[in-house]
């Protein structure tokens, strides 16, 4: 028997009681007894989303959430500036050029945090650029971006959209949708929400609504107008996938059981543990700053390939979680702390690392990484 | 207590085995012991679809999958041919118009087939047609449009694909994808595949990807050309639904022990007990031609109101059918007989039906239609 452990930053464990909710029968998406159910959804959305703004409920993966807020608001042509610092920022890139859109790249380097300075700068020098797009957590690096402080910047510019990719985020830091001025931010199921991958949600402000009412990009699937005007009866615009948003409510809640202040603290204190353990068993963390409360990057120790930990605690230990990507591949491997995790999830994964690089010849004594851990979730 | 009984043309109810099958423990789509579980998945759709193609599996629901067939092989202003002859034809033209094709359309009359010699005829004056986009089983109207037959003529056409919207039809209705020519075929994971919604498949010819190598528009969620790549290794581009795909194998498990024949010929006898049910009550049938085996569309007496059949057996009963819609609404209501459907399902929706019209005044000895499905139903 090899007892499987998902600690890979999405998709996440999904707790029993939203499994069984999700095992109802299935209901009607346009009969009458699903409409309070939706209407619960949307309005458990706008909680965590700490928004007033319409959040749709899309039936894709977080992806489907990022080219509808790309395909929804532009024309072909207009310039737009993305704050690359990852796989994901990468992302953003792609999606913009795929429709056309004039992409200014503001490279961050890998584990670092954008500069809230230069996306002012580049802004100050081009008043043309129509949206700052930006990851709030950067998955393939385990930063986190100051979505706070990039508000306050992108705010000044009456013209310009601020969209953040919230998915592996959502539920682990602190957002503040209205409060911080984001335009349109996306949400994923898989992640902090604690759900199968298949929903993504989309928060968007009347700024951008207005956006919208200018943009004659073609778009059927992802149309955010239609959604809105579904979303007002509690329907989506097509079949809705009801058994996800089922689930959906009850995740919402148990966050909402817990508190909003106790999820987020509940994240960052996994996160500070499971970094502090990592230093304590002698390795380093590829976040160099801001690193988030959804999952860590640990640098491998020099001469282990990362991809060899990472199978190794598959293989050996039943630990999903994560290798590098790209050109932090070999070099770093990810544990997350990200939706359904608790204390015992950390000290699985720090257990399970400890013993993997001692196997791999890594000058360990076992517990350490353990006992730091313990420590601070003893507090 | 109010039983409650899905007898909709989708969603349609998920069998037990399928509910708890999806109730497993999350498995993470990039690691190792998910890819025998898309690679089941992916055989198992080829063998529902009989086809030899690639079965693409996408996150969405089925009309993710009819935009993702019009935004991977055209250009802007490419003419198409759209067979309209209900709700769901409208669709692709909408669809099509959306990304700049311009569309001739084949009129149909509600309530009939189209006839394949008019679609030679529209071939034969113009050749320059690039698709010809229809449904399977247009589940507004109840009617099967002959794919077999359409195929036969489109066929001749080197330069034009045949684009099937089976998504109400899989598993209801025998459909020879590759013996039949069909270049594109469109299923859904909520009807006769017995899932929840959240799945689209689509299965893509030779001839098609070749023109998937001409086509410009920009599009990056629905990228087929991405997801075949990805399933070649058992994988998808963007994050796998895995929950839904751990289920379709469960499915495909049921509906192969069934055998596929047997599951076509249960289909057509409840589709057959149906109808003639609806007659011995002296109701009429809305297909006028080529009754489907997934819904039936069952016309209301003079006098009576089709949206009032259907509420009242939603209220009263527990049973959730459908009504009619646009130009139908009020004259029709219908009853699927698709999925996870046996003989008493067809005999609770009869029943029922005879007692809400005979409550709506209708003169009716209870008992006739269920006499007749009986009849029916046991040979």
């Amino acid at each position: 028997m090899l007892k499987r452990y998902l600690l890979a930053p999405g998709p996440t464990p999904v707790p029993p009681e939203v499994l069984l909710s999700m095992a109802m029968p299935i209901i009607h998406h346009r009969a009458p007894d699903f409409l309070p159910i939706l209407d619960s959804a949307k309005k458990g959305l706008q909680w965590l989303f700490q928004t007033k703004n319409d959040v749709l409920i899309l039936s894709s993966t977080g992806t489907g959430g990022m080219v509808g807020a790309v395909n929804n608001f532009f024309n072909p042509g207009e310039k737009v500036l993305v704050l690359n610092g990852g796989k994901f920022g990468e992302r953003w890139t792609k999606i913009c050029q795929a429709y056309g859109l004039k992409v200014d790249e503001l490279m961050v380097e890998w584990g670092y945090a954008v500069n809230p300075a230069d996306v002012e700068a580049a802004l100050k020098k081009d008043p043309d650029i129509k949206a700052v797009f930006v990851q709030a957590t950067e998955t393939s690096t385990g930063v986190y971006h100051d979505i706070e402080r990039l508000g306050k910047v992108i705010k000044k510019y009456e013209n310009t959209l601020f969209i953040v990719d919230a998915i592996s985020a959502l539920a682990a830091q602190d957002l503040r949708t209205d409060e911080w001025g984001v335009d349109v931010m996306i949400g994923g199921s898989q992640k902090g929400l604690m759900l199968p991958p298949g929903l993504a949600f989309v928060s968007v402000s009347e700024k951008a609504w207005k956006n919208n009412g200018l943009s004659k990009m073609p778009r059927f699937y992802f149309n955010f107008k239609k959604e809105r005007e579904n979303l007002a009866k509690n329907q989506t615009n097509f079949t809705s996938a009801v058994t996800l948003i089922i689930g959906l409510n009850e995740a919402i809640r148990m966050l909402q059981k817990e508190g909003l202040e106790n999820v987020f603290k509940r994240h960052a204190t996994l996160a500070h543990a499971t970094r502090e353990a990592a230093k304590a068993m002698g390795l380093g963390i590829y976040s160099k700053e801001s690193p988030s409360n959804s999952v860590t990057a640990i640098e491998a120790p020099q001469g282990i390939d990362g991809q060899q930990i990472y199978k190794m605690l598959r293989e050996k230990y039943g630990i999903t979680g994560a290798g590098g990507q790209d050109k932090a591949k070999g070099k770093i491997f990810r544990l997350a702390h990200l939706g359904y995790a608790d204390i015992f999830d950390v000290i699985t994964g720090i257990a399970a690392l400890e013993m993997v690089l001692k196997e791999l010849g890594y000058a360990l004594k076992l517990g350490t990484g353990v006992a730091k851990a313990q420590e601070i979730l003893m507090q």
